[in-house]
């Protein structure tokens, strides 16, 4: 009987923790014996920190269930690429002399882009040395920009939190009498999932953002600056969301036009929201105000959605499950069935096909004035964001938990 | 039979709109006949722009609970403040002779300083020409800075809001292994009470911020940076909750010590937490980002404290009673009977004792070192973000009311 591993890297989501209870009940309902945790990514193999999950659990009965709607990662994180199998790199001896050690047969990297590339990476260096270890991707990202699955865990929480705040901040702007434009910055370097999410403030209660820039259509100031004329004739008070990736027709981020000095003497790099606003206050000579939702988008498990809690929960057994069954360099991955009722089927694909590449908004879910998006995006995003999970509170706060503590 | 008038004023919360229930609620109760309110303060009574609430309650039964969880201000909010009593000023007319238009017994205007200052004016000229109508004033504000009050409606759900974000915050800065500083900049101009809500993150699950300043005390740069400077040779990853009115010791806001230039030319001032971004990274050059609350801590409904949203409907109500009783040119006021149990007591003060006075926090609910706040503070703190209100969502997002939906 021998045992499993698995480590957290990458950046934060409030669902990655849920996939972490899930890899642990696979393996307390599997064959395997023990799970160990690798702190802060692979590094903690390397670095021999790694803790025994099975005793955590027995110790105490709540630690799966506040596990799961605990925000960031409870493993820790790391950003750390392997180098190439062929390098004759000493580390990857290093790591399968810890594997060995603690008799692992099966690895879970709960993780992005990056976490994939190491897991393709230690399964290639596996088949190279004839060893049986299987390792298994367990998706995560808030961009979800990863290919083959039909959407990545914590990104339906993230979505969940930025439209109920884009709707909190619509309903914040409209109690003047007076012209004003909101500007809301929401994550995504290259790609506009999150930002399409404002899309969902519009309902039966709210009008939802009135433009929506993304990174995947260039970025026109001109044109901007148009389309709020033009919607300031209709309404006073106009709200905005724009991706922080945006960039104009040269391929240049809108972040990077601002020349701002610091009282240092170092140019300081504005955000595309806070640029925006400038160049609104400088052309329209109205109120404006700029809002950038910042890391909470991806901490906020106070607001996180119960269909992403527990599919995040069930990707991780199901990792489990496939480890068993002798599956190996493979990423669990969701396939949508039907939007009503919504259902998804969970699956798995080799990860060599998925590692390096980025999901981008289809142009054809973008409205054909690139400050919308259709509804076909909105019927994607609508079921993601379904259900609050049963957060635990005292004193009025939720109870998460961590390693210290 | 005479009705009644109730309008909101100033910035919003997302307790207001409770409070508009409460008076609504009282009002049904009462031997007043119909509710009128204004719209955009009390600009809709110059405007004429002026609703009747009995008919909107009439023909919606969800429309009172669904009120109770609604963030910023259903009736819209004005910055209008009003000319001297004696300045003959023919505002006074008008609005008289709106009351008396619309059979008005008494005025209930829901807001901060400035509105307490505007039913302190109309209570007055009342008196001047022996007019009955009441005049009550029903508080709000997320700052916490008027006097007389215990507390004010508002506060307790934007300081749960902040301290559950704050923890999140802290969770997603402590996932690396290395070096970091995070700086969350509160609102709070003059008055440090929300930024000392951060300290209620300090609970058995996580550590709270590291620091935490105020604008009571001067700001020390070099005592700043000596602070973090020490703590870094005892964790990794620093949290700093700042006030966005911090000053130094000449009283020049930290904020506009930056010479920022936007891409016109204009000087842009840079907020506390970016400032001092900036500064750490010179001076430490560890990893270091700044996170701006922004207007989500005064906007966030569905994290609103169930103690503060059920104090502010009864305000509310309190404000038809004591009109009732005949009492006019008075705010509602809580006084705090006991911690443990927490327990209020609803009175009411006269207004020209409260209006355009702020309450800070005392010197003695600060640390000697000017970095914290002491156990006073988070005694008083934390009965007030106790419980969840019941909000109602529909397609995983919350349900609110507005009057154009």
């Amino acid at each position: 009987m021998g045992n499993v591993l698995v480590a957290q890297s990458g950046g934060p989501t409030v669902a990655i923790n849920a996939s972490l209870a899930g890899v642990i009940e696979g393996t307390l309902g599997s064959r395997y014996d023990k799970i160990y945790g690798s702190i802060n990514g692979i590094l903690g193999i390397k670095n021999d920190n790694v803790i025994d999950l099975t005793a955590v659990v027995a110790n105490d009965p709540r630690f799966l269930k506040r596990l799961k709607t605990t925000p960031a990662m409870y493993l820790g994180s790391c950003r750390f690429k392997l180098p190439g199998v062929d390098s004759n790199d000493p580390i990857y001896n290093t790591l399968f002399d810890q594997f060995n050690k603690y008799q692992i047969e099966a690895f879970f990297y709960i993780g992005g882009n990056d976490s994939m590339d190491t897991v393709d990476k230690l399964s290639a260096y596996a088949a190279k040395i004839g060893s049986n270890i299987r390792f298994v991707g367990v998706p995560k990202t808030v961009d979800n920009d990863l290919c083959v699955t039909d959407h990545t865990p914590g990104f339906g929480s993230a979505a969940k939190y930025i439209a109920t705040s884009t709707m909190e901040v619509i309903f914040d702007a409209q109690i003047y009498d007076n012209p004003s434009v909101t500007i809301i910055e929401v994550m995504g370097r290259d790609a506009g999932w999150l930002t399409a999410a404002t899309a969902l403030a519009k309902n039966e209660c709210c009008d939802g953002p009135d433009l929506i820039y993304l990174p995947e259509v260039p970025f026109d100031r001109d044109k901007f600056i148009q389309d709020l004329a033009n919607l300031l004739k209709e309404k006073n008070n106009i709200v905005v969301a724009v991706s922080e990736g945006i960039r104009d027709d040269k391929g240049e981020y809108i972040s990077a036009a601002t020349g701002t000095l610091d009282n240092f003497g170092h140019a300081q790099l504005s955000g595309a929201g806070k640029t925006l606003e400038y160049l609104v206050k400088d052309k329209l000579g109205v109120k404006v105000r700029s809002i950038e939702v910042n890391v909470l988008q991806r901490a906020a498990a106070h607001m996180s959605s119960l269909t992403d809690i527990n599919e995040s929960e069930a990707i991780g057994k199901k990792a489990v499950d496939i480890a068993e069954e002798g599956v190996t360099g493979a990423m669990v991955t969701m396939e949508r069935i039907s939007n009503a009722p919504y259902e998804i089927k969970l699956n798995y694909a080799k990860i060599h096909d998925i590692a390096n590449e980025a999901k981008e908004v289809p142009q054809d879910w973008i409205n054909p004035e690139h400050n919308g998006v259709t509804s076909d995006m909105v019927m994607y995003l609508k079921p993601l964001v379904i259900g609050l999970p049963d957060v635990e509170y005292k004193d009025g706060l939720p109870v998460y938990v961590s390693r210290e503590n």
